[in-house]
């Protein structure tokens, strides 16, 4: 019964569980063209990234169309008139022109949430400023319900730029509300105290320490793009003091799962041998990202033809958010 | 019997109400995904873009897709070779790959003739210079005719930067044509005097006196970003003057659409109330936008069979306009 | 039993005809969209173009699209976490996406043999430095084949940027594979004297020379945009001692063919008249490059299936070539 896609922090536990099982029915799909079933040849998915990520945005549109659907790019980046457009006019023009889902990314928290209360199609957060990336932790906890078969009581330490990473924050929420206690790590202008309001177990920055035990070792991009002040020396210094390597590795568990969101800094967040290596699942990652992807724009397609059936839907009265 | 779509000009009164009557019944597939029919599974389209219009491409790739076509963007902007090339050489490289309908959009008037003249694919004007931009004219009409029942004898205000709006000059074609009254206000530097020539009622840079008993009041985009020499003293004397205001707009009947091509300037062309209030029919012009792409592509589709047997095309002398 | 054609270096005498009797087969669906039977419907291809060519892409897309399959663009330029992500990160990023067929272009010799070995899915080489540009060599040699019924004992003579240039090579590489006698003619700093070691015939810096008897003469595009050192004095010079024009023609056969790849610099490569003369097969060829594209598709995907069943794809291991 379900619009949109904002946060995990909205999702019942029971609403998690179902897109694990969901994603697992997709999985096959991605790798063998021949089971993909094209069940959603209706709908019409739009991307509107306000952020580049051409890796998200790909995933997105593979999804979707693996289920059949067209979808399409609104390329804000070449565009500058939409440039100057507000977020919500843009995007009570792209509902105006009958897309069924639109996935956005924007570097503002709660644009997302903005878009969503304006627009008749289902909106798929895509990450919104250091808020939430919802769908990055649903394909991050697939992996993990996956190899592990389960979330409770599993160490899963998440080690990097906390403070300002939204694919933290969503899988903290996730995480710790499936039962799982999640260790956050970094250098300390990098964390952020109040996260153990989220429930969090332990916060440091001493790796070793946070690592110790884990059934999972979760390493965030640096993303030296977006950095306005250096809240670090240098990469060599992180890689040196926050960066994973195999003999740091040997304080966790032997079977502990190596992931990333991507891309990777190859020698910064992980050793090349640790990212190359057997306990590295991050390309499965890409691959369930995909899986994901479907299970929830088929879960949104679906409950919104129940709740807002297609013919009264134009009757809706939209409120304007600006 | 009809290859291409160039302009309003060309277009007969049957043809138009054709057209009408043709994206009213592709409306409903536009926000209702299980209406859609998917007709035109054979039919590729191309969009052409030597400006950028994020919009407007948008509209046609979402209405080619609805139809059930295959649509592409050949994306002029990031093509450093295709600058070089002359349009013809692009428009016929194109055509050379089976491509079906084109649509063009370009800086030069007359562009969309000289590669419709040029090529075995249905061309779609998107817009050429300041010459004409017949769809969006012809979704004006659409939301006209829709609301108010037909065109004979209604008043049309168009108030904007006339002397460089393709918008205008192709709903002056339609509306005069259709037997609408409509009148131009603007300030008188952005005003052609030889509008009078096309069967215009009124030219005035008196908004207030052009609004009156007005039907229909349509802005027009000021485009900042395409302005060479400064026209007027700057965007809020514009507004002042030339806005319409709450106040400005009860010298109109009380039941006058607000309409916009859209990105509307909120507090320039209109003030926010107006361009948000029950009379404005800004965002069903987007919708109706889609519709009548639809009934386009759909018209040209099938008229080229017909004149033109697909078997037969291949041998088609094409001159050359270079 | 290929699972990539990564340069015509490798393809055998019978792989060759088959694909130039497969694209014979497919050349009327370009033209006519009634024939197309979209019997790839499972299939994504994506394209992946580390170099700039709108033209090859838009061929790659819509000869992916005629056979109804989805056909999606990595856009790298618009993105700048991918510039800085190594090629085989990238490339087994997408595969385990799960798409189909990728098609490379980069500036780097080797690099889809790179991408090749560290992918699940089908490789196209779309033009890897100055080392192959397969698809291209075929397509020509495809519009030589049906034009002059065989290649055995025939004269083609390329002129220009010889050196740097992997349509040339590729070409020499599958026209000598076939029997035809290959001459090369260019400014003495564009020619390769160890091009002779491919089995080319003749290499000389006369042009008129070279040309005698020519059952076909190919034109290589003058790539100003990417010539880092003046190579020769200027255009007009290049043009008058290296460009073909009507007059130099005479020394060809009468019914001899003109070829180019395109974009055609106009009187340069070739003078006007010639471009657009009765010899000029040059927008055949554009059409025959699609017609081409869904036969190395279409091979592609049906050999793979044979030979690496889907079922068991994810179960190979790729070894990283890092």
């Amino acid at each position: 019964m379900r619009k949109d896609l904002l946060g995990i922090k909205d999702l019942s536990k029971e609403e998690i569980i179902h897109l694990l099982q969901e994603a697992k029915k997709h999985k096959p799909k991605v790798m063998d063209k021949i089971l993909r079933d094209f069940n959603l040849k209706n709908t019409s998915l739009t991307t509107l990234f306000y952020e580049n990520s051409t890796r998200t945005k790909m995933s997105f549109l593979l999804a979707a169309e693996y289920l059949g659907a067209y979808a399409d790019d609104l390329n804000i980046s070449t565009s500058s008139v939409l440039k100057g457009e507000s977020l919500v006019d843009t995007g009570m023009t792209i509902d105006a022109m009958g897309t069924n889902v639109i996935v956005i990314r924007h570097g503002m928290s709660g644009a997302a949430h903005l878009l969503a209360a304006n627009v008749k199609a289902s909106v798929i957060n895509g990450g919104d400023g250091a808020n939430e990336h919802p769908t990055q932790a649903l394909l991050d906890m697939y992996t993990i319900w996956e190899k592990k078969g389960g979330f409770e009581g599993l160490n899963v330490t998440i080690v990097g730029d906390i403070a300002n990473s939204r694919v933290a924050r969503s899988n903290i929420f996730g995480l710790v509300k499936m039962g799982a206690k999640v260790t956050l790590a970094g250098p300390s202008t990098l964390l952020s105290g109040n996260m153990k309001a989220l429930g969090v177990e332990r916060i440091t920055s001493n790796v070793a320490e946070a690592i110790k035990d884990a059934d999972v070792v979760m390493g965030l991009r640096i993303q030296l793009e977006r950095q306005k002040a250096v809240q670090f020396p240098s990469l060599p210094e992180y890689a040196r003091f926050f960066g994973v390597s195999q003999e740091m590795l040997t304080h966790a568990k032997s079977d502990a799962l190596i992931m990333h969101p991507g891309p990777v800094n190859r020698g910064v967040e992980f050793s090349t041998d640790i990212i190359d290596g057997e306990q590295s699942v991050i390309l499965e990652q890409v691959e369930n990202g995909v899986a994901m992807r479907m299970a929830v724009i088929e879960y949104l397609e679906n409950a919104r033809d129940v709740v807002i059936p297609q013919t009264t839907r134009r009757d809706n009265v939209i409120a304007m958010a600006q």
